[in-house]
Order: C-alpha cells, then structure tokens, then sequence
C-alpha cells in the first residue's frame, strides 16, 4: 500500500507525464530537476495506494496553477509548492494526511513529490484529470459535484490569497484565475481538500504509477533503438493518427493561459496530408485536411518523432518531426456529464465529441 | 464619547459625503435608504469617538468596492456589507470592538452605518482618507506603513475572497481590485484590521461629524433660498474655482474602475472660459483653459450651481449647471509621504501636486 518511489523512476515519471499532459500542465523538466536535488539531499517520496487512505483522512490537491509559457522562465520550487498546503493547514485548522496532483499531465505530476518531499506526507497513487486540462472545473471531483471551496494560492513575492467560498466551479475557476494571472500567470494552489473517501469514490486512480510504467516503456524503447511513438501507443492502448512537419504555429498568453493553433505539414503516409490542431493550454482538438477527427477529452499527444518526447504547446516550433497520437480518456470523463465538464463545447467549439476510440458503453 | 446618530442626520450625512466623495464613493442614495428603513425597524446606530478606543480594540474597516457606475444598479444591503466583517471575525477567531469607513466619501460613509446596524457594533467617528480615493494604497494607514492585510471580500453570489498575504500596498490593491472586478465591479470588503492605537494615531478623526455639518450647512441654505454652494466653501473653507455648464463627457468602466474626463464652459464671471476634469472613480485633476490648476489630493468637488447636490463622476451630464469647488485635503495627504500616495503622481499624471490652499507647514 505504500512504497518508495525510486530515484530512477523519477525521469520516466517526467517523460510519462509529460505524454500525458497532452500539450500542457507545463513541462516537467524544471520540477525533475528539483526533485532529483532533493533525492540527492537524501530525501524520498513515498507513494501511497489512494485504497491505504482512511474515509476521513484529508488529501491535499496541489497544483503549478497558469499558463505553461510562463512556467518555463519561472523556475519551481518545492518551498512554493508546500505553502498553499500550509496555508489550507492553517486556515482549516487540520492537518493533512497526504498529497496529491490536480492533474497526472506534465509538470503537475511532480507537484505532490515536491511538497511531499518537503513536508514528509506521502502521495497518493492518483489525480482529478488523468491527463492536464486547463481549467478548475475539469475534474473528475467537479464531474462528481463535489464542493469546490476552499483554495488557497501564493506567488513567489508574499501574496496570499484564500477563495473561502465559491457560488460554482466556473466562479472558483474565474476568481482563482484572476488572482493567478494578476500574480504573473503563475501561482502554486491547494484545492478544495479532499476526504480519502472522495479520493477513492471519485479520484482518477493509479495514475501516478502509469505516468511511470509509460515513460519507462518509451525510455526502454529509445535505448533499444525501437520506435519510442509506437511503445507510447503499445503501452497506453492509443492510436496513431498523424505524422508530420511542423508547418506552422500561432500563440499567445493571454487571461492566464495559453491559446493558439498549429498547422502541420505531411510525412511518410501522411504526405500531402494537412494536420490541423487548437489548444489552450493543452491540445483540444485535431482536424485532418479541415475534418475534425479527434477531440477533448480524447488525449491528443504530439510527440517528437524520434524521440519519443512529448512536445508542449509552449515548446511546438517550426520544423519539428512529429507524431500526433491519441490516447484513450477516463471514462468518467466521456459520460454525457463529464463532456459537460471537458467535452469540445467546454472549450467553446461549437460541436460535439469526436473520438477515434470507441464510445463508452458500446 | 458616544452617541446615538439620529435619524435627522442621515440626510444631511448622505449630502455631506457627496460633496466629499469629489465626484467618486459612489452615490450616498440607496445606502441612506437603506438606513432609513433600518430606522424605521427600529435600529439606531451608535457613534464612536475615535478616543474611546481602547489601543488594543480591534476595528474593521469596511468599504464597498468598485466602480461607482455599477453601484448605481447593484443595490446595496446591510447583511451583504456585514457579509466581510463576519467573514474577518472568523479568519481571525477575534472580535471587532467598532467599525469605520475606509473612505468618508460618497456611499462608503454609510457602509460601518450599515455594518452597525446589523452587528450592533459603534461606528467610530473617522476615516483612512478625508474623502474619497480610487485603490486601496490611497489611505492615511497605507501612508503611515500600517500593515495591508488580511482583507475579506465577498459578492452578492456566494463568493468569498481572502486575501491573507500581501507584498505591499499596490500588491493588495492589484489582487483584491482584480478579484472585485471578476464578480461584477462591486464588492464588499473588509480591510486590514486595525487596533484603537492605529485608528487613534493614523485615521482621519471625526469625519462622519464634519460630513454631517457641512450637509447640515448646504441643506440649511437651500431651505432659506441662500447659495448652498457658498454655504458648502463657508463650511469646509473652501475656494469656488468654476462655474458653468457641462459640454462633454467622456467615460469608460474599466479595470473596476470609472475613468473619463468632462469639458465644462464658463458662465456668469467665468463665460468665455473652459474648464476641463479627469477623473478616476473621483476626480483627480482641473485645467482652467488647458493649464492646471487643482489637483488631488485636494477635494475637487463639481455641485449642481442651484442644489448644491455633489455630482458624481458617473452621474455627470450634458447640458448640467455645476460650480467647482476645492475644498482642503487632510495635512497627513499633503505631505511628501502622502503625495506618494495620492499626488498627481499617483495617478499617472507627468506634474507635481498644485494646490489653490497655502502649501503644508508654509
């Protein structure tokens, strides 16, 4: 029910993540860096099956809130991520049992380690997205209802703020982005804490491990001078659906988050072919030759075609080899009440979900 | 040392503080009206000098925050404005002794009038301005370094903001200004709490008193058909700068703020000539034919010519008869440390602090 995470599992966990970020949750490399640091300095992160949790254990869900951009040039730091924590432990007058990831994608998977790291909880086997979505409302925990107040968030300087109460997960997302973006798109938070019975009910589980067992396969593959994009695809049950050229890009930071297109160009089977994708924050949906084929909350992945590594919305650039791949989502988040939350009209697209996987239930 | 406010008073209270609103605090009206029906349910409010403070009682400072064009549609509601102090009360797990104004001008002279009539808690007889300021680092308690949080904020949905920690003044203006203008521009808040030593050797003492007389004077006037403008300059030793009649308004809500600027033209001693305002929430700066005249920290205080009603910056009309009066800021914002906070400076303007009253100490 608890083990060790080992330092050798911590560049898989950075690789797996990053795959899994679809785009966004802002690259791992920083916060890989300072976990390794950490592991040097003789500490370890304990990882915590969310079934050891008690009904009423306390889970705290942190999360590197903001626009990935930003996150490059603001280095993380495993003090910064701690402090929401401690506020919501001062402001709640309770103490929490362990940690947790808002969401498993990108630089968010290491989160927990950091403040675990730094405070000693263990973290638990488990996020809210199982990948990284934008916005405070998609969650499984907010697809459950659950209630979505208090949180608590704090910038590099000495700003500290506390939402005590929100009318609704939209008004938590609304008021907690502005005070993010007016900090500098970039604010270290603590959700609404979490019992060990909503982790367990409504929690997407073990997805910590799979970050790890992911990015293991696709270390293993690039070692072996194998296809690290088909290990990706072998390893989480996903479908190839474009390889390419970077043709073109257009991006801007803006209300605290990243959004823009990318247009790429065919290759090999694909030749002549146009790909199309939008994101904000992450990828959100994926056109062929003007067809969408392929949407949120479908994991759509763009991978560096040979190497396997993830390509961020931040770090996309002209010229690049790439493989557009998708990965299964949580079911949870593809019933008619999760696409609520995360579907292609959450985004703001005026169509419904396209998957290339089948319909859940069928 | 305390005394029951009457229900005679409210009127001329609610005229008073338009005057020394200069244009912003937004419209006295619907609060006064408020506290009309809460006094005739009986209630009465308690005035406190600042004297019989205790230095370790504890006072909440209380304002309704935002941009005066909104508070003209959002009504304001006694539980809403007491909604922050009670919120303070129990961040903090202590008791208020009192409650006072942040700003003596426009509705903000009734919000602790409000607030005590639902807490039952004495309204000390101050404020932290003198009049009306647009940001939350425009008050003689910012001037003197006092500390700038913890504030609470909450709307009229159920959103709840703390902001627990702040890096400076600007710092807790920048976020609690953002998290007001995500819910609508409006809000309630309670400041930074302040002890009895704080309030007695940094407010600005016996406010709610001097608003009440110098309503007291311009409603006298106007019953006995005299000036009620010169009654209003007797009253608070002001200077009259302009008469004439409103040309040209500009105004824009944006940023939780009202900004603009209005053209007058001269009439009676002053036709041929031309008179120009800016204004952010209050008005902040006077151009007699393009050359500056006045500027904050004085009080620039536009009143309709025959009422001697204030005219709000959100109120201000074309074809409108108005005087300009200056009337003399508060010592403690004239100084070199104040002017950092509240001269032209402060504002954005590329010019020093002009004054139609003798300088500070000269």
């Amino acid at each position: 029910m608890f083990r060790k995470i080992l330092r050798e599992e911590l560049e898989p966990l950075a690789t797996g993540a990053w795959i899994l970020g679809t785009g966004g949750g802002g690259s791992p490399y920083l916060s890989y860096l300072n976990l390794r640091n950490l592991y040097a300095d003789g500490k370890q992160v304990t990882l915590m099956d969310p079934m050891a949790l008690a009904d009423d254990d306390l889970v705290a869900v942190v999360s590197n809130m903001g626009a990935p951009l930003v996150g490059q040039e603001r280095l993380s730091d495993p003090d910064f991520a701690a402090k929401p924590v401690r506020m919501m432990e001062a402001y709640l007058g309770l103490r929490f049992r362990a940690v947790m990831s808002v969401e498993i994608g990108g630089g968010n998977a290491f989160q927990p380690l950091m403040v675990a790291a730094v405070t000693g909880l263990p973290v638990v086997d488990a996020d809210a997205m199982g990948r990284a979505f934008p916005e405070a409302q998609m969650t499984s925990f907010a697809i459950a209802d659950l209630p979505m107040f208090p949180l608590t968030l704090a910038d590099i300087r000495d700003n500290e703020v506390i939402v005590a109460r929100a009318a609704s997960w939209k008004w938590m997302e609304r008021i907690s982005r502005k005070a993010c973006t007016e900090v500098g798109s970039i604010a270290a938070t603590c959700k609404a804490p979490r019992t060990g019975r909503e982790v367990k009910a409504h929690g997407i589980l073990y997805t910590t491990s799979q970050a790890i067992a992911l990015g293991t396969r696709v270390r293993d593959a690039r070692r072996r001078h194998e296809d690290p994009v088909a290990a990706a695809i072998g390893a989480a049950r996903g479908k190839l659906l474009f390889r390419g050229k970077v043709a073109d890009v257009s991006r801007r930071t803006t209300e605290g988050f990243l959004r823009g297109t990318a247009r790429l160009e065919g290759l090999d089977e694909d030749r002549g072919a146009r790909w199309e994708l939008a994101f904000q924050n992450e990828y959100a949906v994926g056109w062929r030759d003007g067809t969408v084929v392929v949407t949120t909350p479908d994991l759509i992945c763009v991978m560096d075609s040979v190497s396997g590594e993830a390509v961020g919305t931040e770090s996309l650039r002209y010229g690049q080899r790439v493989s557009v791949v998708a990965l299964p989502a949580p079911d949870i988040l593809r019933t008619p009440k999760g696409l609520e939350h995360v579907g292609p009209r959450a985004f703001g697209y005026d169509f419904d979900y396209r998957t290339v996987f089948a319909e859940v239930g069928s």
